[in-house]
């Protein structure tokens, strides 16, 4: 790395040190702003913010309408830079409706050296890392060394059903060399990490009505069928015991991870103990015998979960009552080559086949996606993590959750790379979510290190 | 039946007609008092406005305190008389938080000729109409030719679980020669209705919990199990396609029905096409042939009901969560000479066994009856309601419901029946409960006339 880089990534450190106040300030606002996609809450008063939070650090700054969530885009470019880098976020958020939220989630309060708040982690104060990263090269030396597109979006959590599009429409504008994504938990050693893929998901919602309203347990009890039973028995046909989806097609388009990723998953140390007493779990599934089966359980096969059902009377005491309709929300988590729209259609299909009544809903679809982390720019990334860090990433083959990355992958055709500058407990999309203020900051150091390694790698290209 | 007796029925009648009005008034006021035993919302009040309400009707009213909700006592004796009757009825009543209510159900509104209210016939519509009797009876000729005790209790919405060993210890304060409960749906037939049995009931509460919060379905989906999927899993288990319940014991004492009730229940007109339109259920269990085996599975079999069950996310759009716990309500109608006890504790160990890290708790037992309408005293209620409503009654040899008044049988030894004073629409436990106004009236006819003929028996007895 030349001095020059050198310099200007001391300079720029030196200045977020001595402004880590204002810039905490600015993520405090942001966190406060509701933006819950799923309600739809606050979510263009979030854009403008992110917005003027762009502009701010002196990017140019614009929002475009969608059919959903407005996109927020901020980009910089400079006469003599060729690599083109864009970071990729979302400011929409998970509801934040459990009880167990020890202070108000859209209150940002400070315990014990981590951000409390809903989207501390997922994924506003990991972009934001980002954000302060360039507002501070371009406070301390007016220029950043290689161009920068920032695009944030406004309904990853509901599925990015936009994005997809949108990154048809933009090609131009937003193509880049390289894409990364701040996002996800990182991992209990507190090694950077660096993730390769993601799952897919479709999400569908199952509803049942067989009556206008509930009926009396005990004087239709045995004559009028009950939905909520009905949706049992059908997750009890869907789901084996071995967690095996039980509907033809589903397993035929699976990926069997290659040897490289197999021995990359291998490396990550996992301790189902420390697992249990972090998150708080009572049991893993039966049989997880090693790390191994931990990671190729979350990255190289699908799952179908219940995130929630409901029927009938479920507040305190008793009521007597053959509900008149039952909900069912499920998840599946897909992986290459899955194809969300396939495997929504076949979900569907055995749903109504063994519960013809049944009504489906598609609320999302993500497409699952893997590359391997062989190039130049991939290398440099994770040679600036542990610089950053002062200790070797941990390089997963493919997170566990899902990320719109698949279609930068495809419409933009740049490779991306999400990294974690979260940690293991971070409780994304749970209650009581936090970022340490210490890997926001180890977050905003491998952002300026990153920028520079590849500015590097273009001045290299170009002799 | 005596002249004098005729013409006290027909002077209390009069003054029922002439009054209406304003017993319409104190039944509205009864009706609008919250009375919600399952959260205890404004049962110490309602205890009291129904012991001002009997003392107005002119008996001796007193409340008498419980380990749970006060009972209600108006008693009246008169020398010469050696006939007591026992008239029982609850002044609690379900909780009301359906959205589809057309009006407030704590604010009674007359619509069509029908009151609506939460309680309007399940039950404090279908006791009033006792009370107003007595009060007429004793405004017009100031004496009743039977001794009357009316109990009152809080409870029977939570399954009654202070009235066995209330009437134990109050045996004989409460001797009486015959028990009358006015309660429960009548039949579409508009005929009126004589119950001689209920079905008994368990209620069970299983709880699953396996983290301290909601997890991340996209992080974990695969690694930790979910609490719904068990609890889904636990339900198929449990309740066969057949409706069979897979509970070893479950069926052991059920007894079968004589010939005799076979006989009450083939008589009892049923249109499952009236059935599906009326109460706005979709379809009937299939294989219901014929009406014998639609009251064959409501008054000689027992079944598992799934009152509730919730877990996870389940409001609009989407969170993808593997959720933390999953709670079950679940409510078991049994027949004789099963005993709400042991079924309640063989389900549990059943739970236990497909579940073991399930938490049950029992919410309520009530014991199941079925009595044979054979002595001088049924067959004078069934000729006084013959004559209240110019129609043959249809005999029931059971409830599909649940009634304490097994506890009167044994406890009291005193033959409880239960008539309907209701109608069959009158949407008991859901929203937009109902009494039609002029079976309230046919309900204080009833009364009138049953007093009369036990007082004609009486004295025929003491002739």
């Amino acid at each position: 790395m030349t001095d020059s880089s050198r310099s200007q990534t001391a300079a720029a450190s030196e200045y977020f040190s001595s402004n880590r106040e204002s810039f905490l300030e600015q993520l405090f606002a942001l966190l406060a702003q509701r933006s819950v996609s799923t309600t739809g809450e606050g979510i263009p008063e979030c854009a403008e913010l992110v917005r003027t939070l762009l502009e701010k650090a002196g990017l140019r700054a614009s929002t475009i309408a969608t059919d959903g969530a407005p996109m927020v885009i901020g980009e910089y470019e400079r006469p003599g830079n060729r690599f083109t880098l864009l970071l990729y976020g979302h400011y929409d958020v998970q509801p934040a409706d459990e009880p167990e939220w020890q202070s108000d989630p859209f209150a940002p309060t400070v315990r014990d050296g981590r951000i409390y708040a809903r989207g501390a982690s997922d994924n506003k104060g990991q972009f934001y890392a980002h954000i302060a990263a360039i507002a501070s090269l371009l406070a301390a030396d007016a220029h950043i060394p290689v161009n920068v597109t920032v695009l944030l979006e406004g309904e990853e959590e509901t599925g990015s059903p936009n994005i997809d599009s949108f990154l048809q429409s933009q090609r131009e504008r937003l193509a880049a060399d390289l894409v990364l994504i701040a996002d996800g938990p990182g991992h209990p050693s507190g090694r950077p990490v660096a993730v390769f893929g993601a799952r897919g998901l479709v999400y569908l919602e199952v509803s049942l009505r067989n009556a206008e309203t509930d009926q009396h347990s005990g004087t239709y009890g045995g004559v009028t069928p009950n939905p909520a039973v009905a949706l049992s028995r059908l997750i009890s046909n869907l789901i084996g015991t071995d967690r095996t989806v039980n509907a033809p097609g589903f397993y035929d388009r699976v990926r069997a991870p290659s040897r490289s990723e197999v021995e990359l998953a291998r490396a990550i140390p996992f301790s189902a103990a420390g697992f249990r007493r972090t998150i708080g779990v009572r049991a893993l599934e039966p049989s997880i015998s090693d790390n191994l089966e931990y990671w190729r359980r979350i990255m190289f096969e699908p799952n179908l979960n219940v995130s929630g059902i409901a029927s009938g009377y479920t507040r305190t005491g008793m009521k007597s009552v053959i509900p008149s309709k039952a909900v069912l929300k499920l998840d599946a988590r897909l992986v290459p080559d899955q194809d969300p729209t396939e495997i929504a259609e076949l979900l569907a299909s055995e749903i109504r086949r063994l519960e013809p009544e049944a009504t489906v809903n598609y609320l999302a679809r993500m497409t699952p996606y893997r590359i391997e982390p062989s190039d130049h720019a991939t290398t440099a990334v994770l040679a600036s993590l542990a610089r950053a860090w002062q200790s070797e990433p941990l390089v997963y083959p493919s997170l566990g959750g899902s990320l719109p990355a698949a279609g930068f992958l495809t419409a933009l055709e740049a490779k991306p790379i999400v990294l974690s500058y979260g940690h293991h407990d971070q409780n994304n999309h749970g209650p009581n979510e936090n970022l340490r203020l210490d890997h926001f900051e180890l977050g905003v150091h491998s952002t300026l290190e990153i920028i520079a390694a590849l500015a590097e790698l273009d001045r290299n290209a170009q002799n």
